[in-house]
């Protein structure tokens, strides 16, 4: 969590957010109103942060990782324009699974990278597999988001397939769960072998770009294609 | 600045940094060893703190936005792969401009996204071209890192070319420039306009997707194509 994170939840009247993160941050919350909601229900959620700082109040709207990244940014504008909310709001920048997952990974995103969600709920398979593609193509390092789901299991083996077209089958691919979580679980794979280990919904992939390798379980993206730093 | 990376500084007995970094955490160096260099000289820094870490200190190499996204972090894993290092090394994720910028602009960030850097100093442009284009065709919302220096002025005239190609010339676009620091700009533009307006070697700019749009000023992408949330 950032500084910056800490002052606005200090400040705040209302708290409002998914229970499991909520009860990440118990001292916060005393003396606090306190609005948790179950999984899924993001709309409910965003318009009762809305209505509560319509009445005045600071209200916070906990998100995890950052909420400017796939996350609840978006859907709070949107409800504010549809509803004329007048008041303010601030989006408070965090560590997105982008970030955690790099860092935890050693040091992947030095170099051109895209993010890819493999969830076809609100965006066409068509045009998520041209993205994939498109991101082998050109020798983008890329995070797929979302890579499985209970219902969901296919996705991820074409993804695979795809960039197999493009990029060696010794590619490093790092596969984070639960990032920074008590049940965080990191593999270093490859192409080849990335299916044979655990991916779940809570999973992360980092698949590196034709000029990425592994030193010591880590997984390392040079900054360039040449070197300027010779050593 | 995250409460992980100020408890690392609070353990550190030394402190590397670029200095004008140093000179934002004054209140962390205090009873430090301290060792500030000038810019450029990112070698000789990530150096130095391999150097004092293996003699057992406990050191903080400090950098801006997230080491782990296009920053320090491959660096020092190059080094300390070449130079044999035997000691420990923790990246501390912190918020990228891809962070900062989309937290700024509203929620450009809600789907799909590339990173792309202009520099052409350790990439072949004929690469950067390539990434442009990919992006660009498959709708990726895409963040322009190092669109311009001194030096260096067209590659950002020519990405705008490659961009109208595939997507409307009304497409929103928003340069952040010196983000979180006191001198920061935000545009709120378009591809047709966006180079009436000042980009600079501290600017990031964030094109919209096909969908993206813009309200009081700020720029969000939905989270899908079709819509989940009948409002």
């Amino acid at each position: 969590m950032t500084l910056a994170a800490c002052e606005v939840l200090e400040k705040a009247e209302v708290i409002v957010g998914y229970k499991t993160y909520l009860e990440l941050i118990p001292n916060f919350l005393v003396g606090k109103e306190v609005i948790s909601s179950e999984m899924m229900k993001e709309v409910e959620r965003c318009r009762i942060a809305l209505t509560a700082a319509e009445t005045g109040k600071q209200v916070a709207l906990v998100s995890g990782g950052d909420p400017g990244i796939y996350a609840m940014a978006g859907l709070v504008y949107q409800l504010a324009r549809e509803s004329g909310f007048a008041g303010t709001i601030e989006v408070v920048p965090g560590l997105a699974a982008i970030n955690s997952c790099a860092a935890r990974l050693g040091a992947p995103l030095m170099h051109d990278f895209a993010a890819v969600s493999l969830s076809d709920l609100l965006t066409p398979w068509e045009l998520i597999e041209k993205r994939l593609s498109a991101a082998a193509m050109a020798d983008f390092v890329t995070a797929i988001y979302n890579p499985k789901s209970k219902r969901r299991t296919d996705q991820i083996v074409r993804a695979r397939e795809i960039f197999l077209a493009h990029r060696d089958a010794s590619t490093p691919v790092g596969i984070v769960t639960a990032a920074t979580r008590e049940n965080e679980k990191i593999a270093i794979t490859t192409l080849a072998n990335m299916l044979d280990h655990e991916i779940t919904m809570q999973s992360t992939l980092i698949i590196g770009n034709s000029q990425t390798y592994t030193w010591n379980d880590l997984i390392i993206t040079p900054r360039g294609y040449g070197n300027k730093y010779e050593l």
